[in-house]
């Protein structure tokens, strides 16, 4: 792989300036970014499948439809704009405009995205306030403040940099992204804007994000919920002069580099999941078919049984065969072989292998795998997911408070 | 409706005798049930989904599946033998067949549950010895005890009876029942055993019993597992002399009671549910059909935002609205209403009619309904669901050690 993670974000790549202020939203964190394209950009995207869509994805989801060109990206965070109606949706207009005309921009060069607290209104003054401020505020190494204002429960900034070289130069991706709660299958409360200086079309741009997304953010699971508000935003503005075509080997190249940066992001939302103390790997193997795969690791990655365990450091191959059993795929349990990491646990007849105290000790670690061979065929997947938690429940019971 | 719930149980019925007993699976507490009937049994039964059954569960579904008279149950707590593999099945048929000889029996008239840890094998001396101690112990008072002994994590002993007045006499209705976590839509580690001195033959059993399951225990969660053991059976000994057919007035009689008496279980199993504080029936109508009505109701009673949200008391309609809205139902979101029993909190075009004060008291409340109206058709269905709270993460990371 001709790639390197950096300590990036957004504003790693050449020609996007970023900024992320405190306007009011929060009580005192930030909770205004800006993304800006010094030239126009191709974009793509992918929506919460939630039937219930916030205003300012609904704006949004419009414009990526259209394949226009867009120059910025708006988010604030600390309110969802979601369920609002129709003055909800009003207000997200209102903050693309107020936002389009202080950069000197059409409204639908403009992005939205919010995230926060369902069902309030907007708090408009302090948002408008805060685009009057932010406008001046971009800079060039801006994007990890943007990071920062994207934020939630989050408890860390999540961003990061790459360069790609391919056969004619270098192109670079860059990203900033919010998780936390509510984080699963098709990508619940989770943002994510990445940019690229390659010069890709919107076409392009789909058939570059779909599968990256598909291998990443759609197999998270924190709670097993999905919200009204997610989208993965893909930006390419081509000040690298660098073409990337469909079907070519530069484009398999940087789809590749695209979904390994995906999954790292990923990983870092649910490793960052509400209370969460463990990032553990859901690799099946043999499955039927591929839906049976991702049924199987789905199902023991949403399990609040599975996670508990995972929790306790308690090696309970019961829950996860269980978990496995009512996931709705075709295998016969007694072809089934489970492991943690390298440790065998269960061998094919209900051959219990496990070593009660190495298991422990692999289930103690912050990161590690549980592995699961159906021995039904040869489709295989990872998902991601972490423990359940008391703190979790305490987060979550006290959210709006 | 000609019925009064009684403080009763299995042996409130006329013709069943019953036993709980302690014989060491458990540290300390009851952990084996026999349920005993002087006459021969027409039996029902339902049985878990997973793929993964438990080795008691697979030998009682082939007896019942043969309608094949029976004339007892024996059940053991603290251990499933669930993944335990070819040796897991002779132990069962061996628990069955030993309990069959020691009650002068033939085998394939004992039916067999457990519950507790999977993946260990039973300890079968112990188990033996008690089923010698068990034996003898039958008595007419002892349902309750048998209730006692059958609990896993349950807090609470579950058992009632009831009296159906019918056209030409009165029959009884008595059921045990364990719960507590793991417990999902189709019985996930619940265990139901119900027993009548009606005389129904076993095809009109099955015909009263899967419709009262569907609309009680099928439609409660603790946190969303099904499981490897779950089952619920009916016994009818005829002892009445008060045969019910189907098609009849008595035959609808008898199945409104039977399915109020599986609510009023299923309805203790969540009150009942690992941690949980309060019990909330998820009331949703108008869905475009019964499909979308169970999805949106699942969806919500599932929902582990939803279920920290009540443990807050806080009334958090969005996370209620947005676990609807990736359901996979098909409705408007303008359309919806919402309300906390019958206090409005949402109304259509997402016009928020909620006093928070008021909201939060109903919430406080240790009983009370969310309802929905979809406004899409006129379909409704009725799920129960518990609060998630860091109690049932403590017991759930820590249940095996």
């Amino acid at each position: 792989m001709n790639q390197s993670f950096e300590e990036g974000s957004v504003t790693s790549v050449q020609g996007y300036i970023a900024a992320g202020i405190a306007c009011g939203i929060k009580k005192r964190k930030k909770d205004l970014a800006l993304i800006f394209s010094e030239s126009s950009c191709s974009v793509a995207g992918t929506f919460t499948l939630n039937k219930v869509k916030a205003a300012p994805l609904l704006v949004t989801q419009e414009i990526v439809k259209q394949h226009t060109k867009v120059k910025a990206v708006l988010i604030n965070s600390g309110n969802a704009n979601a369920c609002t109606g129709e003055e909800g949706h009003k207000d997200a207009l209102e903050m693309q405009s107020y936002c389009a005309e202080k950069l000197g921009l059409q409204p639908n060069e403009v992005l939205i995205a919010s995230t926060g607290v369902i069902g309030q209104r907007l708090p408009m003054d302090k948002l408008k306030t805060g685009i009057e401020q932010i406008v001046p505020a971009l800079k060039h190494c801006g994007g990890k403040e943007a990071a920062e204002a994207i934020m939630t429960t989050d408890k860390t900034t999540k961003h990061l940099s790459l360069n790609i070289k391919l056969k004619h130069g270098s192109v670079n991706l860059g990203v900033i992204s919010k998780g936390s709660g509510m984080i699963a299958p098709n990508m619940a409360t989770m943002l994510g804007f990445i940019t690229t200086d390659a010069d890709i079309d919107s076409t392009t741009l789909h058939e570059l994000l779909l599968p990256s997304v598909n291998a990443s953010f759609n197999k998270i699971s924190v709670d097993g919920e999905t919200s009204t508000n997610d989208m993965v935003l893909l930006l390419a503005n081509g000040t690298s002069k660098i073409k990337i075509e469909n079907d070519t080997e530069d484009f398999r190249v940087f789809q590749s580099a695209l979904e390994n940066m995906c999954i790292e992001m990923a990983k870092s939302i649910v490793s960052d999941g509400e209370g969460a103390t463990r990032l553990v790997s859901v690799n099946v193997k043999n499955a039927r078919n591929q839906k049976d795969a991702d049924l199987v690791a789905k199902s023991i990655a949403n399990s609040s049984l599975v996670k508990t365990a995972i929790y306790g450091a308690d090696a309970n191959w019961g829950r996860i065969i269980s978990a496995a059993g009512h996931s709705g795929a075709d295998f016969n349990p007694d072809d089934v072989t489970v492991s943690f990491d390298n440790l065998p646990v269960l061998k094919p007849n209900f051959n219990i292998v496990v070593n009660e105290d190495l298991a422990s000790k692999v289930l103690s670690k912050e990161e590690f795998s549980i592995n699961i061979d159906l021995g039904a065929g040869d489709a295989k997947t990872t998902w991601w997911t972490c423990d359940l938690t008391e703190e979790y429940v305490r987060i979550n019971s006290d959210y709006r408070t």
